[in-house]
């Protein structure tokens, strides 16, 4: 049971990195559901959704009245000895982080970002003393392959990360800080591994994985993108939709379901880049694969390289989670979800 | 190589904790070879070891000139600008720490002694420049077993670390840290994961382990001592002088032979605290298991029953190092070294 959770009617639900693209799809989502379980308890209507971020949120999610922007750097909000956007929160989604590619070209970055603002949240949750739901964005990027310690062919749920960059260890430190505080009771942790997220629309980032989504986006849009590994690089791919579903399904599962304090693999197809291309040839045509600059970038390779391709999800298959069907569904899906951003189609 | 490293005839060492009684040991080990290698580079002659404890050394060490003390608070000599206590040592054993049941009772104590400690020493070594050679003390709590997730019958090298208090927690992500600041070059750093460690001379401490180690050494001395788990609770031994062996081949070992910034499972002799007793009755006669008090603690019997009883090394094997014999073996050992603190013995 939620501290005074009997007391209260509405819900209020924090966001870090919450006007970043997953972020705001997080938000929007909730919006439109207008209602949230945590944990297994009863739904509650949800009375405001704090984005907090360097960033100001999308017009769409400002022009919400359930919507707050708590704009600034986090490392600084947490540092700060006014707690009101933390008190009354229900649930808090910890996505804010900064990136593997960021964190490999810069070791302070990503240690400020990642290891020092996840441990300052989970100290202000602690102070705060509401024990709030506290679901936590780790990614696939704890397992790394190395010549010294080859991961098995195919991950599973107990498998033992061992992380190839700083990203990945920073958000491993991260989940074992939510695992004590969450033993501890000082929250409710749970601790999601993402998937390469693949179609991301908009920009790209300084992610080392950023041109999973660019290979499909810009080509779609007519832009050249770049394709900077080898057609046999596997990559274990979740559309935004999924990931979304999976964040939240870790909020919403009792204890019970949830069951233990070891971060969740959540659902990925394994596919290779090279079948990506073949996916984008047939919804977008030769026209779009045309576009793609296939230039080795030895620095890129040597983060995604590292990464595992086949991952096997019992415990989140057991939450209901599934995969992606295919990765042509997910290009359409992205078609479908961004109309303006694409200009080549072939088929429907 | 170390930088610098064929410059120098003679070698520096910080040991952190190094008035405790592992740190001591190690500290006496090393004078009496008077010279060591560092991961598979030439032999050099010690000429100085620097013990950073908040406790002065004991007499037979401060007598040693190459013995210098720095008294003080670790995190609070880290904190200090003057880094001259770090800039000329080719290793660093770090082994101060908080102990289990300590940071079991009080979490703010573990996260700055164990967690901010050690970060902050990683931190320092990184400033300095120098990339010393850095074996971290971790622990077999690394390993916890739950309801909700259940440890394997047997640890494997592989095998993922669920841990189950504050002081495994904390221990495995000075792991984390070690792994990603020696991948980056920052220091060269090993962690070995130390068993229960008994027979300890001296008094007890604060960890949940410490009756492991009074059991024995009380009824030796005449005393009578808690023995607060059943018979059968399963524990991972490993003597002094096998951890101090260890220890000291973390720091030797080439970087081939050493292989992933894995954390190494040292050694450990699979015995119960039934057979320790009747260990004890064979060395010391019934007069001295007479002297178990075998009131249960519950505190101490929930931290002790998550921790894995049966650890295969084949890492720690390859480097050559082994497990006690047998804790016979292990007593007589310690009734030979330690000959004013034992009253009862019954057989040679």
């Amino acid at each position: 049971m939620l501290v005074g959770e009997g007391d209260k009617t509405t819900m209020q639900i924090v966001i870090t990195g919450g006007a970043g693209f997953l972020g705001a799809r997080l938000a929007r989502t909730l919006l439109k559901r207008g209602e949230l379980s945590l944990a297994g308890a009863p739904l509650r209507a949800i009375s405001r959704i704090t984005l907090v971020d360097r960033a100001a949120p999308p017009a769409d999610l400002a022009a919400d009245p359930r919507i707050s922007a708590a704009l600034g750097d986090l490392n600084e909000q947490l540092a700060s000895p006014d707690a009101s956007l933390w008190t009354g929160a229900d649930a808090i989604f910890h996505l804010a982080a900064a990136v593997s590619g960021e964190c490999e070209a810069d070791f302070d970055l990503g240690m400020r970002s990642n290891f020092a603002a996840t441990h300052a949240l989970l100290e202000k949750a602690r102070t705060v003393g509401t024990r709030p739901l506290l679901v936590f964005a780790s990614s696939l990027a704890v397992f790394g392959d190395s010549p010294e310690q080859p991961l098995p062919p195919v991950i599973e749920d107990h498998t033992l990360p061992t992380p190839q960059t700083s990203y990945g260890i920073q958000k491993f430190i991260g989940e074992q800080l939510m695992a004590d505080y969450t033993r501890k009771g000082f929250v409710r942790g749970r601790s999601v591994r993402l998937m390469t997220v693949s179609v991301r629309p908009g920009r790209p980032n300084g992610a080392a994985s950023g041109f999973f989504s660019g290979m499909i986006r810009e080509p779609l849009a007519g832009i050249r993108a770049a394709c900077p590994v080898p057609d046999e690089t596997p990559v274990a791919i979740a559309s935004p939709a999924r990931t979304v579903e999976g964040i939240l399904r870790a909020a919403q599962a009792s204890d019970a379901e949830w069951g233990p304090r070891t971060a969740l693999n959540l659902p990925s197809l394994s596919t290779t880049v090279g079948e990506m291309a073949a996916a984008l040839e047939r919804v977008a045509g030769k026209a779009a694969t045309d576009l793609l600059d296939r230039t080795p970038d030895p620095a890129i390779q040597r983060i995604v390289k590292t990464w595992p391709g086949r991952i096997e999800t019992v415990r989140a298959n057991r939450l209901g989670l599934s995969a992606d069907a295919s990765f042509e569904a997910v290009i359409r899906d992205y078609v479908r979800e961004n109309p303006d951003a694409v200009k080549l189609v072939i088929a429907a």
